[in-house]
């Protein structure tokens, strides 16, 4: 096999628990991209039915030098499988298996697979080593970085899970040449999301770019999601645990979460549901005078031009609103009942802000579709 | 109500986790004593149905102006409800509450209390604060203190878990009082334990004093939980996560997890494995030249006294040795298969080893009832 290099290399600057993402065309099948990761003769690939059978045999393929009784386990793709007894999956294979605490699981997917093999690999034994191997944009801009892992409770989205970081982060930007078109569209959302929160120059670049980027035009890719990566790195790196800063990552996904919820997890795509909720949280941010009604145009337009909703959904038919509250309550932001908002405090700033439930209804009734 | 001041209090050394064991008799209706919880409207004391009609409205009145709104919820109690359905219906009474990344967590109850609801903490929202209430010998000498927290699978007792620290452990001594006596000679056994790893003297003071201890004598009680809090946060303070040497605290527990797993959890109290296990583990100490037979001699003895069983359940009428073995493998100090025992490399030094199978089979052949 020939020699592979890197197009980028971002640090998460984390102490001890401090880890590099790769990022690159072709790295899954360079050995060396997964130097950094425990050796040890026991580890499990944990993929879903859609992604394994395309890229499996391949990550196998270069693993097998570092872990000679590498197995692979196929869980059943989608966020609606997102729950424990999925997650009891991983547990079964291990344990049956004779896993014990030196065991690397590797997460090859999105971010359905690296939420859940990271929450087991948190879980299992109290902690083993993690690798991410995101195959869709969204997990490699965003949830594969950082550490957050969890699964859903059937009320409510990611509310049980862990703050535990992996080894390396592994992004291959040729998988995304096979990601559906709805999938990469749904990745740029967590893209444009960061040109509000932090950095006005890259949403300058992003609307430069965004047919290069949905035609998967490598060179776009790779700037996408280093510049990405370097923002949430440097979120991150200030604050892991989410006391306060790492919030503003969430833009868009208050309002986001609630329609996820409200229609069901897995009828909208998250990445969809972030395009629309950063409409909602951009016309709130302009209510609390924090940016200007050209803003919030320029922003619906990009968000259209990337192929997302710009409308949220009715989640109910007689108090949308109201279901939508009753919804974002329950965000893990919030604090005593209240709902906390990520807004645009000026461009490229974001803050974290309570808002009066009846300018919340107006913005909610604005912007839903129906 | 008067001034209760502290027997002892015992730090537990962890950087920016560090907390204090607080141990006294009556201090459960001490204000005081929950300085170091965090303040905020929302908590929950989470206990069980044996302990929560003893317990929960004292812990209650001296929480309420603390946490106005203050909820308490009754988990079955035993071993054998210590499973994901539990903890579900700790996430169920938070989510169902409206609780949030602030609500405060108290454990008052025994090992599985205290290890569910610190799993709990830990998962819930990706981390809760909470506290210790421990209301068993068991609980206060060990398993309240270090940040250990797990439920079982139905392949391994606490496989699945979390490193998570408390805020602060507070042990009320009088609880004690109304403590079966089968339950307080199983704490015994985790107090004896620490004697051959670590502190001969202490062993000494033991034997003289297993009487008073049996007794409840508040003057005994105090003097054993907090030289067992001493010695155990002096290993915690210097290998939180079990890189190494904190595995010597589970000296008795390689066998005593098979006894309990092949018994079926539940029927012999952890404390009782552990009793059997230690005399195992001698027995295996003495084969490998660590200590001799009189020591083992001493500390079968020691255990006897305290009420506990000196020979392992048989688990499997055709194969026992076999069954217990299988069983060991799947310990999460095992390595690649390999078993690792805390054996005593010397009296009041533990080390961890392998054996080959043969020679433990001798062990377990010799130790087992039947």
């Amino acid at each position: 096999m020939q020699g592979i290099s890197f197009s980028e290399r971002v640090r998460i600057d984390l102490c001890d628990r401090g880890y590099d993402i790769l990022i690159g065309a072709g790295v899954l099948a360079d050995p060396g991209a997964f130097e950094a990761a425990r050796p040890g003769p026991d580890a499990l690939i944990v993929t879903n039915t859609t992604v394994g059978p395309l890229y499996a045999t391949r990550l196998a393929q270069v693993l097998a030098r570092r872990h000679p009784k590498l197995r692979t386990l196929a869980l059943p793709d989608g966020e609606q499988h997102k729950n424990w007894h999925t997650l009891n999956l991983i547990f079964d294979e291990l344990l049956g298996n004779g896993a014990d605490r030196k065991t690397t699981l590797y997460a090859l997917g999105g971010g359905v697979v690296g939420d859940m093999t990271g929450f087991a690999a948190a879980c299992y034994m109290r902690g083993v080593p993690f690798v991410q191997v995101p195959t869709t944009l969204l997990a490699q801009v965003d949830s594969s970085v950082g550490g957050k892992t969890a699964i859903n409770h059937p009320l409510g989205k990611n509310m049980i899970g862990a703050f535990y970081q992996p080894q390396a982060v592994v992004c291959d930007l040729d998988v995304l040449k096979t990601l559906p078109a709805r999938e990469l569209s749904a990745g740029l959302a967590e893209v444009i999301k960061y040109g509000p929160i932090a950095d006005m120059a890259f949403l300058d670049w992003i609307e430069a770019n965004i047919e290069p980027l949905r035609a998967c035009e490598p060179a776009a890719l790779a700037h996408a999601v280093k510049r990405s990566c370097q923002i949430k790195a440097d979120v991150v790196g200030q604050d892991e645990r989410e006391a306060g800063l790492r919030a503003i990552l969430n833009f868009g996904h208050t309002f986001g979460h609630a329609i996820e919820a409200g229609m069901g997890y897995g009828a909208w795509l998250h990445g969809e549901a972030v395009g629309a909720g950063m409409v909602m949280a951009a016309e709130l941010s302009r209510e609390l005078g924090g940016v200007d009604a050209a803003f919030v145009q320029r922003l619906r337009a990009l968000i259209a031009r990337a192929g997302l909703p710009t409308r949220g959904a009715v989640i109910d038919a007689r108090d949308n609103a109201g279901r939508y509250l009753q919804l974002m309550r329950v965000d893990k932001k919030a604090e005593g009942g209240e709902i906390r908002f990520v807004v645009i405090d000026g461009p490229g700033r974001a803050a974290v802000r309570s808002a009066p439930d009846a300018l919340v209804r107006q913005v909610i009734d604005r912007c839903c579709a129906g």
